[in-house]
């Protein structure tokens, strides 16, 4: 099972703010409430993220389907786009939409390291930083 | 000096929840970054919010410039309306944005519970859901 995670969502949040992004962890208790909300809420003013964080050592990583159910729902209400926030094992952070996550025949996420490698964003494309060569 | 109130933010994050924002508190411990995060983010898809919350059973409350100078700046990142939401004893929730707030001599912010209820914009006023009479 993937791990919370604190000190990463710490390190994400700093990356955030060290690119122009204002940047919040959830309360470690949750919201008190009965909605879920994300790890981590970024803005710009032009671009909104709700990011779940997950973490681990090892190469694959398993997420509920009820928790990314969360996600999506509180990110449609408020106004942002949903990711999950992934860091492997010597890794940078890779992000992918819950759409783009294979799921297990019980409609959990499954994550493995090489497919993330593979088709994750880097940070800097998920908050619409263009990486391509400028000529 | 005003209290934190914890119990009192929970009780905003429900209303927001219930008037169809999506709300999350800030952890306790704060952003545990140099950066000064709203004790409350709300947002709709149109509108963002950021609230410093008050609470106070005494007529009047103070707050320190730098705690809204910090509220102002993640607003302003995150592209949010930064709001203070005051909730004296018997009282409902009162909303004032930064600009509308008395100043002491020292530049901190001072909210007597009079000029709160007379100048103060209540909840659904803040969330753009008009109270005018509809014919």
């Amino acid at each position: 099972m993937a791990k919370k995670g604190t000190a990463e969502e710490r390190d994400l949040v700093q990356k955030l703010w060290k690119m122009k992004f204002a940047a919040m962890r959830a309360p470690a208790s949750g919201s008190a409430t009965k909605h879920s909300i994300p790890d981590v809420i970024a803005g710009n003013g032009s671009i909104y993220l709700g990011i779940e964080v997950k973490t681990t050592i090892k190469d694959v990583i398993y997420v509920d389907s009820a928790q990314i159910d969360g996600l999506i729902e509180f990110c449609n209400i408020f106004g942002a786009k949903p990711y999950l926030g992934i860091k492997f094992k010597r890794t940078k952070w890779l992000f992918l939409k819950p759409e783009n996550v294979e799921r297990t025949k019980s409609k959990n996420y499954k994550i493995k390291k090489d497919y993330a490698i593979e088709k994750a964003l880097e940070l800097d494309e998920v908050l619409g930083i263009d990486k391509q060569i400028k000529f």
